[in-house]
């Protein structure tokens, strides 16, 4: 199979290539909107490579030399190491499930951080790939009615800042449970970072023993993988987005030419169906690069949500400020998740109102093109998105039969909520 | 995607318009079997839109400054307020299971006022578009066997009625509750109105103390909200009513040429595709412009249902009234909310009827408008019907697949059924 | 609607009609494979219409004043009238799960005498369009492999030999478990049938005091409702054998020519498709009479299956008998249930399998028929079958879905076991 | 139905010969590939046919006198009679959770090698078939890129090498179980061997006295039953590994003739078509033949899977060693679930690639065969591949309903768990 997919990619990029001088651009390729994004990402130690502000995607170059994928390296190891150190006192001490949680974030951040290196590496591939396929698009006799650029960096920014926002409240809430935890009940260190650490490192502390420098190697070392965890669904947005809008021109185009009956020739017709099928070849492409992240994400995602919802059954929040955290995180979770999943299905919707513009041309301008345009749209209308790994394919309708298993799921477990108010330091100290 | 559509819209209304001279028509448009529906409403508050009785809908206008818009921002705004200050008392308060469901009602009343105020903003633009789709079928060579105008204004009364009737049984209820309160229980205030409204309208009595002038206001504002509330189900169905009859125009049309011979012209193909078209689109037109309606009324009244069948298995009704007014609103609620689904599955059960003609006629008969028409219904099978946000399509299917959601969920929460008989007072005192 | 599709009744046999000079047939017509089993159920009072025996459809003739139709009216009124005191004695004394559950049986019953009556006044007409659409089948150029005259009546045999046990069980332990409650508990009366009926008639025994003379009429009764009950699943059994033997003799034909070259001409695929569609309209005109019929007896089996799956985890039943009449019950009622899935699955599985012929068909045999031919199958290819009021479809999907619907049900319903053993007479004495 | 579906075999083997000379292979059949995996599956008694080692399909023969058979027979009368023993048992001594878990298991395993020897019956039929559809892709213009023979036959070898390992488990735990008996508990008999056979044979020693001749005996059965349940999910991986090669070649010379215009020709659609539509008799032939073992796995497999992770939630194991065995289960056992789940699935994705090729053809090469195929895969795109009576079809999606249908199983079963530890003996003494 593998060989087949990359023999199709190499054909297609072949197929493009051919019959095609490149001219000059009127509107920004998604290298162009998309560099800047890369640019900030890579000080978190994600997709290393150079050359992500020049103006072509040829200059886009992955040295292992080079100082971003060394940056990147020692945060996969240190983060290696740390997981693998959590893991061993999981084994050890036995299941925990307050500790496995947050093991299950190591990891998952861990992972989503090698293929986030592994996409760094094929980075200049893809994004070629991506150009010659949105390559005439970029030009006459198509047109851009929103500022792709802005949109992109719009949606990372305000994402990124959430983020940011999240991670404060996270250090905050837990200082303060640390602090409480020194006060009134019993601490495992009298010292507070000691303590700090070993309430949410202990498999760090119990190799290496406490140093006040330790702490900004571990918070580099979290920062970065919350990052990680965060952005992977982000960067599922922004290539949605990317792709949509490239389904829009497309579609203007279209209804453009529906206005002028003389714009109606068998090679406007063709014109459409090549291109459209070039963005085909591009979605089914960078899901083929990306649906592993897809799934790992949902999934991932998926089961927080469930475990968070659980939770907020349960009468136990320490304070005011672990409750507002606690109902903060939720919402951003969600809104996060909702994001992707609406924005991956605006291609499905995107591609899927070319139909509707099929049928309003009038049947003396039909030609084979139109035909055989409208049974790719057919075919593909429900797989014309990115998919988790061909498990599930993203669209509206996923959207509700994900909610409606959330629900059902957390109505089956609400007899298992023990509602009995804890005493505070059953719940701190951990 | 917004302009998009936008421009769909224009360029459809464009193609439509030109090479068509408005004639005299023989049945009714949907806006004058509408109009009288429309002109009831508004006292109600809702649709303010001037002329909604004139022969053509050239006539409609909307003012800012006409009576009705000024009536129904009055309502809107009261309506507003109120809703306010009770989320400000539940916040204030705490969560309380009785005042929640009471205050999911209010908002819920004043979302649909608000979409429903836009609609009448909008109605203009909807109903010519609407007739220039229906424009064709007012006249030979299409007919009419069924009366469109009394069919709406039936449907309309029937349930115009039920509204009333339900609307009194809770009054009723609400008075003998309020009255077996103050004879055997403790009531908040000894004064029979005064109770009254500490009962239902806490959030009220907080900020405006108690004078017998103001319960005509609450109860205005009441019955304005009760009727937003049901008339939304009831306008979805009216407008399923109206495009389901143009599909079966069209399919009658279909059936009778299928009997001569001689009519089965390429001619008549094409009339019969673009006319299906024009259907098509007014569907999606129309979806567009009202399926966040749709979305809100379905997920109200499914959560509705849900909680009111869980309460019937729990023995705690306080008297045969309660029990009357309980068993009347399920059984009403229910009815409702199957009207509304098999009204506008109507539309994809006619529209799907074509495809049992096109079927029938002779291969040698056969065109290439044929071949299209019976791929733009295959293509849209599913989907050619109103849509909750196209999370979820409108059709036979959906019914069950919603019933069958319903009875897990109860069976999953009859495990929280709590059957211990509860003390009259303990039901009556909140 | 409704007179639309009557609209299309009409076209459609007018359609067959015009062009086809009826001649000898060499093999039996669904009537006169199906008259004799009618000839037996009209002892039950079911499908009451003149003329079952006869050899052609044209002597079929319903009349009120017949023997069979007043004999189907009387049991109609005197079941209806139980089921009316059955219904009133329920309200007045409060539901009781034990007589639901019987009363349930009685009003399903009689709703399906009263559609089956339903179905014998129409009879004439639905047997003569049956004949227009198979009787093409009767003769060559097709074949029939199999024998459908004995497929039918043995399988109706079968069906009724199993009813008729099924009874005579439910009779003996009646009997039994009401000369057990004589000897060991505290029976309502001392007379033994008088017992008997107070038992399983109270509401009949309520209004007209006990006489030996009644029993009969009861019985008589009651077995007219069990048999009513019980045929309605083999007459949609019946009905779909009668319906795929079609499909297949078409599959047989189509399969014939692609051996020999020579065969396929244009004309022999113009044939096969038209064929195809009146066998598609012969679906959808069954399916619009007896898909009521369908929906409540595949909802009233799926309750009872699940009811008595329930049952099963209990740990009362009273003795052998009643274990053995127990198990029996469930097994017969789940085998009939498949029954009727599987057979009318065959449908949809035989008209699905003309696909594989013509894709064997070579390219230069193609003809514009078997393309409009394939476009049919595709189009019809989940709703080509008998449907309960177009809700669902019976295909083989369905029997999973069903099945793993129950499985979620009881796993749900798990929870509400109550594993205590009762005592012998608190089982026996209702 | 079955001799039409065996007439479209007699009918699709002779269109498929004539025509075609048989020319010297550049690749091995699959017959070549197969054939050893089936010489060591013979000690097993499975698939009892002579000539698997052969050069040609020819040389296979069934024989009943072949000392495979006898062996083979030999093996089902012994098998059959220890179920029969066990059922009766479980009849007389009333239900037993464990004991029946094992009785399913034996049932199982004995109707899967009746499947099996049957299947062996009929292998040279199957195999010719196989052998006509894939007879083209053996030589050039067909390219393989992998080496099938190495992929079947390393496939064979790393689930067998598990299902010895996972054999020998069981054996130590067993033993470890009754020497744990023997000194800790009471055991049935102090002689070690016949304690053994006393908790693992209770049915056998019932009949047959102990002596140690017996136990090489029993543990044969054993060995070939274990077997025989194992080897059945391995020989549907084998034979969709066998198809889904096929399926890449025909997209590899597809693919390769995208790149040079002049190959694009219309007698390669054609013969592309063909063969693509032999393939597709492939799968429906081989699934018509393998379609009840595979719902018999499937549905075996997925009840062992939620009994086991059911079990898992109780904190009752006795040992280290009885952990080791208990996860290493389930682990091989989803494990050997998934892998057949994939592999069959990947028969689907290889054949739905196609129409990426399909799509990425000029219109001016287009022609009636390249839409026929078109057509072909997107009707047959759900269901062509492997199939659990037509009830489900095995596809990517159904991996995501199938995990969903266990979680939503546990989550239910949850409340059913019984965390009270229970004491040592009460775990081993049965």
């Amino acid at each position: 199979m593998n060989n087949i997919s990359y023999e199709i990619e190499k054909l297609q990029r072949k197929n493009i290539v051919e019959g095609q001088v490149v001219e000059k651009s009127d509107y920004p390729s998604f290298h162009k909107c998309f560099g800047p994004v890369m640019a900030v990402v890579q000080f978190f130690a994600l997709l290393p490579i150079n050359g992500v502000l020049s103006d072509s995607e040829d200059f886009l170059e992955f040295r292992w030399k080079s100082i971003r994928v060394i940056y990147a390296m020692l945060f996969l190891f240190c983060g290696t190491v740390e997981s693998c150190l959590g893991t061993r006192r999981l084994l050890r001490l036995g299941f925990n499930i307050h500790f496995a949680e947050g093991l299950l974030f190591f990891i998952t951040a861990m992972v989503k951080s090698f293929l986030m290196f592994r996409l760094g590496k094929n980075w200049k591939k893809i994004i070629r790939f991506w150009r010659k396929c949105e390559d005439v698009f970029l030009r006459a006799p198509y047109r851009s009615h929103s500022n792709l650029k802005l949109k992109i960096q719009l949606t990372f920014g305000i994402l990124f800042v959430f983020a940011i926002v999240e991670h404060i409240f996270f250090l905050a809430t837990s200082i303060q449970d640390n602090h409480l935890q020194l006060t009134e009940c019993t601490p495992k260190s009298p010292i507070f970072w000691e303590n700090f650490l070993a309430r949410y490192r202990p498999h760090l502390l119990h190799h290496f023993p406490y140093t006040p420098f330790e702490l900004p190697l571990y918070e580099w070392i979290n920062v970065l993988q919350a990052f990680s965890w965060n952005f992977s669904d982000t960067f599922i947005i922004l290539l949605a987005i990317g792709i949509s809008e490239r389904f829009n021109q497309l579609n203007n185009r279209f209804q453009n030419a529906l206005k002028h009956h003389d714009l109606m020739t068998a090679s406007l017709f063709r014109d459409l169906r090549m291109h459209y099928v070039q963005l085909v070849n591009l979605v089914q492409f960078i899901d083929s690069k990306i649906s592993i992240l897809v799934l790992l994400s949902m999934a991932h995602n998926f089961l927080i949500i469930i475990l968070k919802i659980f939770n907020a059954f349960k009468p136990n929040r320490i304070n005011a400020l672990g409750d507002v955290y606690f109902w903060s995180y939720i919402i951003f979770l969600i809104g996060r998740t909702l994001g992707v999943l609406f924005s991956v299905s605006m291609i499905n919707e995107s591609a899927r109102q070319t139909l509707n513009f099929i049928r309003c041309v009038p049947s003396k301008f039909w030609t084979l093109d139109l035909k055989r345009l409208q049974d790719t749209i057919e075919v593909e209308s429900d797989t014309l998105t990115f998919s988790g790994k061909k498990f599930f394919f993203i669209t509206k309708r996923l959207i509700l039969a994900m909610a409606s298993t959330i629900v059902t799921f957390e109505l089956v477990l609400l007899d298992e909520v023990n509602a009995t108010e804890e005493h505070l330091c059953s719940l701190i100290d951990y």
